[in-house]
């Protein structure tokens, strides 16, 4: 018989890391050239830039007793690369990916559109956070608040 | 005399990061071979697979104002040795690991019996989350709910 | 027209990761050499050490639907040189650096001071964590609890 | 017309890195117990521990002037993939790897067995280093000599 | 008086690392769509894909005896800023740089083409070796020969 | 019987990083205060700076048949605490390290010092390189040239 460490609820958080890389532009279509220039400096460039992305995707919940799992790690790696690596990896985020139409392809809004399209595929377990590094030195975080 | 940054309480969270490698394998008595092989894959093997685990103890707590520290880092590095790395480093988590006998040894587990070896020791300080890297793009996290 | 990406209030939380290095001494000037040794160890060593610091500034907020931005990263950047890396970078924590005078240098006081230095600047945002790396085994957060 | 950038051969070096994980354990046959654990300390555990290897495979040659490739680094992924990963990920280094037979599995006579599974197969190009972290701090190397 | 520590020549290689991020795209307009996706595959993407590239510029020499230094490092990062980052960070590695034109956007005829920038500016120290990191996993090397 | 990889000579190369922390200061005792300013700019702070080391030792040789080692890690690892980390962590690079008494206490200068520390105490393996790690963006290298 497998023995359960704590006789009441017990919580845990788990995590995996994916990895994928974009082009994208920080452009307003509202506002002429100028502003666009000004408020985004270098982000704004015609041509576009890029990035190497790192997604890390938090889900809670209770370990199941008979696996130990609170969700499969490998499952959650393809529910992530099925949902969102595949539409985003060596895309260009303002013009190939559908659930970016119409936002401003911004870290923020880009993390808070990640959670939307895995919110629904990881039952039992729930989504607790999502982080995406942009740099190494700048990332993101949405905790579905 | 040593001033207070903050007249009233003031809370900090300190972490130490430690390093220990180990066999393991997933594998449920209760189910047959074939259940076992299908449920967990190449993490079933019967000879066993191993990692490098990366190990994160935070603790809070109001800093001493004569030392300013929650914990001195040193001693909490000595509980950690103590309590864990000395009894899992090298070591074979299924046969091997006295705290984990009985529990299906996932990393989710095995994180919250990390928990419960630690938590009586790093008084005045409180225990606050635990985190285990089991592979860099594989991490779980217990924070004793 | 920008679509929002949820109807209501939707918080992210951003993170700017910063470098910087000092040295420092932990020493109470309320007890002699004998009992300053014992508890701080080489940490008390006369001649002073030293460290590379890594600085992690998160702030939350609802993006901008103008600019898809909490606050735009690379504004937390110049917030985070000016306020804090410019008087700390090549510095000795105990001698040098004005908003540490008087406290001892811990990295539990260090990353709490250094929030009282940003969180008049990063409105409209709010500061939601400070992370401050000693070591790769070794970090603190202040949270304004 | 692509330009060369060098008029005469120009050589560069193409390193591509994949992850593994399996269980080992270090034990002479022709030694008593005593002698094995005296000379092997923890890494001799009869039931076996394990690491997250990094593995990194550096290439050298010509890039061809229509690709700009020295080999088209995800063929190189597909490469290590099946004639190393497959054969080694999950798996037991003493019991489960017929290129290991034989040998004993320290990291030195692992890494130069690597690099006789690779060999062959990366022409034009020609295999310059393999490089293997056992753990973040030790790792080994050979070049072919 | 400075010592010398070794009465002959010594040579000592250091190593500066920068960052950026830019967009590219594979394709050889010497071939059609059709030749361009199968050769290159997601790579070849039409509306472009983009990388965080970290590049390591090595050089040789022998320190001098007054400063101790083969070539002041913050000389060498604003030599790699002005030669190299300032004209690639945020640009279009296909459309935006002027030493890029011509050639095959790879990672190989990139690093290559940044030694020939660079290699004018370090005397009296030598260019050694440059690394340019692609992603985590894919990295490029060129060494002069 | 052990089998041997290769009939012939077989080289390998293995490295063990170690990590410590120290303050130091560039000052030339031959330059008035105005030139060291001028030259050394930050780095030379009369009241010192500092930073985590970390530090890469590489010895070549040939596997022992009998152990599969070119040099056992845990005995390199124990040379370099001996030799070099005891006398360097938490220390002044200028006031405390007799091996650097004399000698501008830059990277480079530092590297070199170590190697002759080191030297004579890892045969019949012998020591190829030694890496130092200032900051996560300098690093130098000493070979033995």
């Amino acid at each position: 018989m497998l023995k359960s460490l704590y006789p009441n609820k017990m919580l845990v958080y788990v995590t995996r890391r994916a990895h994928f890389n974009a082009a994208h532009r920080m452009h307003n279509p509202n506002w002429d050239d100028a502003k666009n220039a000004e408020v985004f400096g270098p982000c704004n460039n015609a041509n576009w830039h890029g990035h190497n992305y790192e997604l890390e995707v938090t889900a809670v919940g209770e370990p199941d007793p008979e696996t130990g799992y609170v969700i499969d790690l490998s499952r959650l790696r393809d529910i992530i690369e099925e949902r969102v690596v595949s539409k985003v990896d060596h895309k260009n985020l303002n013009l190939d990916v559908d659930f970016m139409r119409g936002v401003m392809p911004s870290s923020e809004n880009f993390v808070a559109a990640i959670w939307r399209e895995l919110e629904p595929h990881v039952a039992p377990a729930r989504l607790h956070a999502i982080r995406l590094y942009e740099t190494p030195r700048n990332f993101v975080e949405y905790r579905g608040e």
